[in-house]
């Protein structure tokens, strides 16, 4: 594993720009990859996140069980195989094998790490009581990682219909925002 | 009134990207302004937004009151505003006049539009009940509008601490998501 842990009060700062970021989970035979655009933060630290997880999706049933998954950021790089992970599901296909991505082990959670994926989020699963009404889950990033060696990263965010928008340059502002 | 209306249908493509976004409230004496990035998209239609304001902010307790609000989108061009916006509070300062923005009149709502944003969505609050332990209101988008006239608008995307991601190139994936 090459990459270090990452202070979990940064975390804000990886998810808050609405970056594309791909589910693992545990499966009954297999873990799963599910692409999901519907999240933000709620809390910063420790770091909650909301986030929306259809139950039409093979994910949702693997949540609702292991109440545990990781949250992976990934970049332009990997986005044919992001949205191969949207096209198909984790019922019939296992996805890192069909998409050559590789499961690397996680520190305190089951679900396994994307190691393509230029940060990690290792997450359980705090608060269900929005799940039946809207599918959202409230989970807390218990552990993170990030690879040191993937400078500015640009991270995709879907504009809907398979278009994207890639993270283009980065400015600064006087602000008192955290 | 320059804008035109957006099909509800199609807002999500507008808000899962995690765009910054200004949100309007009436005040007691003047509307307000708050400077956003904790929100997703709960459902397509008719849309459903989930949003963090926190209770320190002055617009947690105009939105408590009023139950409507507007969610406005900036581009990068009032970068500067929106960064103004989120150092000051309502409570003191009359946004509108003190960054130069233009309230424009809403159709279903009581909180004002922003002129100089490219699209608006007017909102009324339909659930609470995450409200008194996260912060977290689910809104309704009742109508859109957007700026014919402002192609291709650069959205902006908080990291942290003031840094800011500019949306870059447009790409489009062979994907079966909505």
């Amino acid at each position: 594993m090459t990459k270090k842990s990452y202070p979990l009060s940064k975390v804000y700062g990886l998810l808050e720009p609405g970056p594309v970021v791909l589910v693992t989970t545990t499966g009954i035979d297999r873990p799963n990859i599910m692409t999901m655009s519907w999240h933000t933060m709620i809390e910063f630290e420790p770091p909650l996140i909301g986030c929306v997880i259809s139950n039409r999706n093979y994910t949702f049933g693997l949540l609702e069980v292991s109440k545990e998954c990781v949250i992976n950021i990934p970049s332009v790089g990997i986005a044919e195989k992001v949205v191969g992970c949207g096209n198909t599901s984790g019922e019939k296909v296992d996805k890192f094998k069909r998409f050559s991505l590789t499961p690397a082990p996680p520190a305190l959670v089951s679900a396994p790490l994307i190691k393509e994926c230029f940060a990690n989020l290792e997450c359980r699963v705090v608060d269900t009581s929005m799940v039946s009404k809207y599918c959202f889950f409230i989970v807390e990033v218990v552990k993170a990682w990030i690879d040191p060696a993937m400078k500015n990263p640009q991270t995709i965010h879907h504009l809907g219909n398979g278009n994207f928008m890639v993270a283009g340059e980065k400015i600064k502002l006087k602000s008192n925002m955290k």
